[in-house]
């Protein structure tokens, strides 16, 4: 295929024609798809029913150290379910604190604590007059909407295929005090998908933060989420490095098992330096009476440990295999050579990333919109819902059946296409 | 019996030296008893064992509406179990937002929201240079250590047998701007056990407050937690009262099933105005991607309406009172005419309230604690842990056995009297 951008003018209305045409007939079929939210399909939802029967009415409501899981204590989460999230963050069980359904709970509540109370001692955020987050981009946009509650300033850090922009990511950290954290998602990025090299978590490690109560908020949130047995990535363990490199306090990890087991009523976990996590527990201790324990027991004696975990993760990569090929299949056969769009193909992860020609990613939202294909807004994976560029997409294919998949990658790629020969068209005319 | 204050330093004397012959005995006893925290005990966490079994691998996981309750979504709770919590708190479905396993979780962060938001579009706390709340004592130590750790400013007002002394809070909410918040538990009340009576509650609604984020954390802990079926106490609806008054947003009701189902795995709600509770879910959106919605179909499920409730809270009251039996059997039988105590034989809750003597609540639970029995801490039921008369001791007789309790009243009588005669020769030697 010839590049759109080498197009003639007269081809080009050619073109718009035939998409035009191409686009009243998807049009016709009223569809009504959703790729907009990295929520597990149906099927997935299927596979970890049986743990719902691991804890019934006969079951030794018992933690191994005795403890009743019923009953008020063990705020930090029971043993075996801190050995298990443990595991599967590979840190030790003393460094992790288990808490209830949602990671993102955890990561609020970790800037809203150092909003109030500073970090481990440090001066309250809402003291100073000016706190910046740096934010890789394109990035997930709850961690953005979390510091953007806080009145925090956002600074975008352009996410290259090895993880953000280390030399950037050094300037801002090692010189500006105001710089306080930093969201990372490490492995199968939300949304690119990539995994940080081991030498940029090493340069992570490395750091040396102006601000003593500046922290990576590294959101492990796939961890154990492969898409293939064969190629896999591993990243290197941020929190050992962090120790070797004589900064052990900067690191904050969270994970949950809500796209292991549910969404719905997963458990969610912290993991950091036991000082980090003698702070933490003295507020969580005024904060709560404790998180659900039962579904804590419930995790740990289904998954049992990391080998049940991955034996479990799996089953999930063989249901999304389909559904993430149906997309990528489809881009490739549509879009390669036409110089409209990249994407890269993740390994693992909920999303793909697509970047579109700059200034197309909101027409090509819309008019899949207008086609009954919701897809996630454009520039939602940027810092206050601004892509400079107008060119990321977040495709999120683990919803919709692998036929629904197949439907609305060809809706999108339409999509992709007629707005990218209009930009062009437009462009002509300027 | 003669009353300890009528007694010679003779007779002081000779019952010393016999209470301190009892003392040793028990001593010699090793026993290991807690009426500290109020614990559930086995025999009523065994109650709501069969609710493990509602859910399970082969249910529908749907709600009425069709939700998967596995996967993101209905992040103000699933509609069934809104509905039952709604039952449960006296207010209709739209007003209830159902959470996780801990109310004191809401409660924290309630207060931490407006420290660093402002109550529905007012001064974020944080940016005040005072802030206070007002304290009914003797109460909850959670609600106060929440309040300490923002650094609010803590005002005793004294509990009487139908509520607050509302003069005072009536003086300070209507003039003091800084005022803006009130701990309640207004039915059966910890520790006291008391229930605010209509006029109460009439005054609360109608209060003029100096600040426009004053707000009344009513902390319904206790709301069908009844003794006895013949004498329970009822209290008027906050909610509707404060709507009659024209001051529809100054209420907060909160409330859990930590005490109906599970300690360890409960729901919990907070119950408000449309207009608050639709600032509480603008945050929670940003802070949660959801509570577990599995535990909330189950507790739906499970009792169904507040008939179901109600008729489970039965089997907890016959478990419960025999052991508030134990303890006030023993009270009235040997404290009764020694004018060294006064107790609230209460209709309902968790607790028992006792007060000594002036300045011997401390050497009442050292002793205790000396002989096994371990209580809350004395100075527990006051702002910053101090009682001004060092008088106030919670009695919690839930968790030990009937034997347990009736071992531990003897232990905590026998300590109450031995201060008691301390302290008299102390005063007779100052």
């Amino acid at each position: 295929m010839k590049a759109y951008k080498d197009l003639t003018k007269d081809e080009l209305l050619t073109l718009k024609a035939a998409l035009e045409e191409e686009y009243k007939t998807m049009e016709s079929k009223g569809l009504n798809l959703n790729m907009a939210r990295g929520k597990p399909g149906f099927s997935q939802l299927e596979l970890c029913m049986p743990m719902l029967d691991v804890v019934n009415s006969s079951s030794d409501m018992r933690t191994m150290l005795g403890n009743d899981t019923r009953n008020y204590g063990d705020l930090d989460g029971i043993g075996e379910c801190r050995r298990l999230m443990a595991n599967m963050m590979s840190v030790e069980k003393d460094n992790v604190v288990v808490c209830g359904n949602s990671s993102l709970n955890i990561m609020y509540d970790t800037v809203s604590r150092s909003m109030t109370h500073g970090v481990n001692g440090s001066t309250p955020w809402c003291k100073l007059d000016k706190v910046k987050f740096l934010c890789p981009v394109p990035g997930y946009d709850r961690h953005f909407k979390i510091t953007e509650t806080f009145g925090i300033e956002m600074i975008n850090i352009p996410l290259h295929e090895d993880g953000p922009d280390m030399d950037m990511v050094e300037e801002y950290v090692n010189n500006d005090p105001a710089v306080k954290g930093i969201w990372c998602v490490p492995k199968y990025s939300n949304p690119t998908g990539i995994s940080y090299s081991d030498e940029v978590v090493r340069r992570f490690a490395n750091l040396h933060p102006a601000a003593e109560d500046f922290r990576i908020y590294w959101d492990n949130a796939y961890c154990i989420h492969h898409l293939y047995e064969d190629t896999q990535d591993e990243i290197l363990n941020i929190l050992e490095e962090c120790e070797k490199a004589g900064n052990p306090n900067m690191v904050y990890i969270f994970a949950s098992t809500s796209k292991i087991s549910f969404p719905g009523s997963g458990v969610s976990a912290v993991a950091s330096s036991i000082e980090n996590i003698k702070f933490i527990m003295s507020h969580m201790t005024v904060q709560t009476i404790g998180h659900d324990k039962i579904n804590q027991l419930r995790h740990a004696r289904f998954f049992k440990d990391i080998n049940g975990l991955n034996a479990h993760m799996k089953k999930h990569a063989e249901v999304l295999r389909p559904k993430f090929a149906a997309v990528l299949d489809t881009l490739e056969a549509e879009l390669t050579g036409l110089e409209i769009g990249s994407w890269i193909k993740p390994r693992g992860g909920y999303f793909i990333s697509f970047n579109s020609m700059p200034g197309c990613a909101k027409a090509i939202v819309g008019k899949c919109k207008a086609l009954g294909v919701v897809m996630t807004g454009a520039g939602a994976t940027f810092p206050y819902g601004k892509d400079p560029e107008d060119s990321n997409i977040r495709i999120a294919p683990t919803f919709p059946s692998i036929e629904e998949m197949q439907v609305a990658s060809r809706v999108f790629v339409l999509c992709v296409k007629l707005a990218s020969v209009e930009k062009l068209l437009a462009d002509m005319e300027a």
